[in-house]
């Protein structure tokens, strides 16, 4: 049975609330977001908040209320950060809010705040030593952790919107400006010394980051629309920051990508991020789409606990998708079985010298071949590729994600050129190659179970009697697999350049692990 | 409860088994299709069929058999055409059929095979006056009908293979060959005077009707995928069979778009197509990728009779759509109607002069604003966009369902003119204005019903006090729409230039219908 949920995260900048569904097995989809821009910063006047602050915060919290009754949501995780922890009048503020609307907030301390940045990170990325800055409105956290394992963290008493009020007093900020910031930043960070030099990523959380990634993306016509794991190399973030900090407030609103709302304080955003990244020594930046409301959830449904590897998180990512787009689940572990067990025995007959990354990118796009068809059984190739390379499939770079996009879809090599045309910013013409040999074993191991009655339960390669052949041991003659069969060997012959025959073996025992 | 069960159509070139999947309100959708090139018109020799058909199509019908018991369909609707009908020993086939798979065959006669072309066609294009034509490999059907009513009906009992088999006896036909070819087609078309100069468009069905379009489509680049409710002008069938008519079969298998398997049968297609464009002196070719397995499904579904308007086909639609890809339905239902009283209402303050044919297009739009969800909440315009011109929406143009979607998905100028640029082929500059005003409406309505809870039930214009304001009856003060209503109706006021504000009303009365 599925229930839903909402998660309230009320930040000095934006009141949000996400709507999620829980699906039977756990996993969790959002289906609804709305924002508030609220700026509670500029309601906190030396650590007090003004009514109208107040007011404003209860009426958000009883539209979102409202919204969560029209769709019989009782169970709700509510938040509040800086801006209510560093009012005076926060428990009251807390108090009001849950007689008035009986939601009852907890208010975040800011080493909570920092390790869920932590676990939204560990639990969406590929990156197992690294420092995370979650920059809000009014606090800034960083972690650092190795091993995905959190090792560090604290929390800062400022953020984008009260930097720019202490250090910018011009709509261009002079370069005395700029340098007493970063002065004040490096004596900042020097407060923690793990921070220092660790020559690790940065990973950057929040809406700053976002907006970052997003105007770099726009300067170079990316071709994916994708924030999630989206590197920046310290060059490019001091570049960025260079050419915004000489423009006027109004300039600056016209940069292609910039958040017009958010175009008077990202300079301050940008240069902690700069600060940061020089501070620590790190070549790139990573901006994470996952934040504190994600790092709430990912506890809510496995636990405090880090993933101990990425392969956990490959996996549960994975399982997610196919429960989301409705795989046929027996059928889809069982192409994967048998297009990892034709890449294990072409291995060891000497035919590729692939390894164990090349062989998780196979395992994910046979597990996730046919979500397409959720869209529809006609062209379920093309909705395929199209759903994995615009639908995040957490902890997987842009490069794994479209290389998984384009070995699931797999059909011909037009559809796949077409394909690597429209990203050569991230793959490449020798991917090719790749993508056409792992795409050939998805779809022989397709159609060698296009009943999906998994009828063919082990197939196994032999050159025993001289030429190789595939032995394919199915629970009896004459299935309709065998008729399909030429087509998809044919091709695959021809693409890895080894002349493949397949003999039908009758073979009742059950299906080999 | 969804139900499944397996359409499977035994033809003169193919064999087909289609497995749907009936939601509880009796819509049905296509959830796996496969086929087998059985070529069964080359084992029927003078009217009878050799063993080696006999035993192919009972090896097929078993594995069809196999792959509906793996997924535990027992409903089977299951067909015959030409190639069993032309037969003697049909009815021993059938026999043999039902005997070794239980699966039960009904013969079609030439007319009820016409009849159900004509039925796919009615319930899926938005013609109300066409010749239909489905050539198969043993016979070819024509009907006519009228204001949706069939008026007319023949089955001719020749097909592509048959003719090729009769007529083409070099891989490059003779000029001779061909015009014998033609002068036979003219002959038998006369047998049915009401072909003759009917100036309506003539409706392909089948196989080498979808290639056709694909040749053409390839040809020119065409910008959208989808072959149903695709026009070919008389010239451009004509210049097609041209140009294949001077290729070897080698030759003609390399032309760009067409199928390997029919490139030594699809000229006696087309030179069909062609003649019969002629003898009815028809304007214009619509490829229908509909053909008899969607009429005998329509009649499972909707009955014998065909739908009265293309509104019924547009409401059967886009209620497929909605079901299919999960909208909220009372919220789309709302946000249509709330859209339609704005185009409705700005027209009475003499505001727009558009008509039935925009405001129907508006309602289309909003009742499917929300399908992109079902993908993912996130970029949910641009998976609406994507869904809605990648997925068929029956009974519309290929103009119209990019207006829908360009309109359903709407929501800023710089993603429309991508859009636009996308599909200059289809759709043109002009079109812009269009879908950027009733863009806006959809917008502002869904703003309206952001809580999805039908809040505000009424909307109301009015310049009693002056300028033109909005009033928004609503069920309480202090809506969470109003707090968002702001910028959708500066935006609309924009692009219509026409100032608008709003003004909440509480009014607790029952929604005015």
């Amino acid at each position: 049975m599925n229930r839903n949920f909402g998660v309230i995260d009320l930040g000095s900048n934006t009141a949000r609330l996400v709507v999620y569904e829980q699906d039977s097995q756990g996993l969790v989809t959002e289906v609804d977001n709305i924002k508030r821009g609220l700026r509670l910063s500029n309601h906190v006047q030396d650590g007090h908040m003004d009514e109208e602050g107040i007011t404003k915060t209860i009426d958000c919290m009883r539209q979102f209320k409202d919204l969560l009754e029209a769709r019989n949501i009782k169970d709700i995780i509510a938040v509040a950060t800086a801006a209510v922890r560093q009012s005076d009048n926060g428990s009251e503020l807390i108090d009001r809010i849950s007689k008035e609307t009986g939601i009852s907030v907890r208010v975040l301390g800011g080493e909570d705040e920092a390790r869920y940045g932590y676990l939204a990170v560990v639990n969406s990325m590929s990156i197992d030593e690294g420092i995370t800055i979650d920059i809000g409105g009014g606090s800034t956290e960083v972690t650092f952790f190795s091993n995905r394992e959190l090792q560090a963290s604290h929390s800062f008493p400022f953020g984008i919107v009260s930097l720019t009020r202490m250090f910018f007093h011009s709509e261009v900020p002079t370069a005395e400006e700029l340098s007493s910031l970063e002065h004040f930043l490096s004596t900042a960070f020097s407060s923690c010394p793990w921070l220092l030099s660790r020559h690790c990523p940065v990973i950057a959380i929040g809406g700053t980051a976002r907006n970052l990634a997003k105007i770099q993306q726009r300067a170079v016509q990316y071709s994916m629309d994708s924030f999630h794991h989206y590197p920046l190399d310290t060059e490019q973030v001091a570049g960025i920051l260079e050419q915004l900090s000489l423009l006027s407030l109004e300039e600056r609103r016209q940069v292609p990508g910039i958040s017009k709302d958010r175009a008077d304080v990202i300079l301050a955003g940008i240069t902690v991020f700069e600060s940061l990244l020089r501070h620590a020594g790190s070549p790139e930046l990573i901006v994470s789409n996952k934040g504190l409301r994600d790092g709430i959830l990912s506890e809510v449904v496995w636990g405090t606990a880090a993933p101990t590897s990425i392969r956990v998180v490959h996996e549960r990512s994975i399982d997610q998708f196919m429960n989301r787009y409705q795989v046929n689940k027996p059928h889809a572990i069982h192409v994967s079985k048998l297009s990892l067990s034709l890449f294990d025995q072409l291995q060891t007959f000497g035919h590729h010298t692939y390894g164990q990354g090349e062989r998780d990118l196979l395992e994910a796009a046979a597990l996730l071949h046919d979500v397409g068809r959720t869209i529809n059984v006609h062209e379920a190739s093309e909705h395929t590729f199209y759903l994995l390379s615009h639908v995040l499939l957490a902890g997987y770079t842009h490069r794994e994600r479209l290389l998984i996009a384009m070995i699931a879809s797999f059909k011909s090599n037009k559809l796949l050129q077409s394909q690597l045309a429209k990203h050569t910013d991230i793959v490449s013409k020798t991917d090719k190659s790749l993508v056409e040999k792992l795409g050939h074993l998805v779809l022989l191991a397709r159609m060698l179970d296009r009943s999906m009655s998994q009828a063919i339960h082990t197939i196994r390669l032999t050159d025993d009697d001289g030429p190789l052949t595939l032995l394919c041991l199915g629970k009896r003659d004459g299935l309709l697999e065998y008729s399909l069969l030429d087509e998809p060997l044919a091709k695959l012959s021809k693409a890895w350049k080894l002349p493949l025959s397949f003999r039908p073996v009758v073979d009742d025992s059950p299906a080999k692990p």
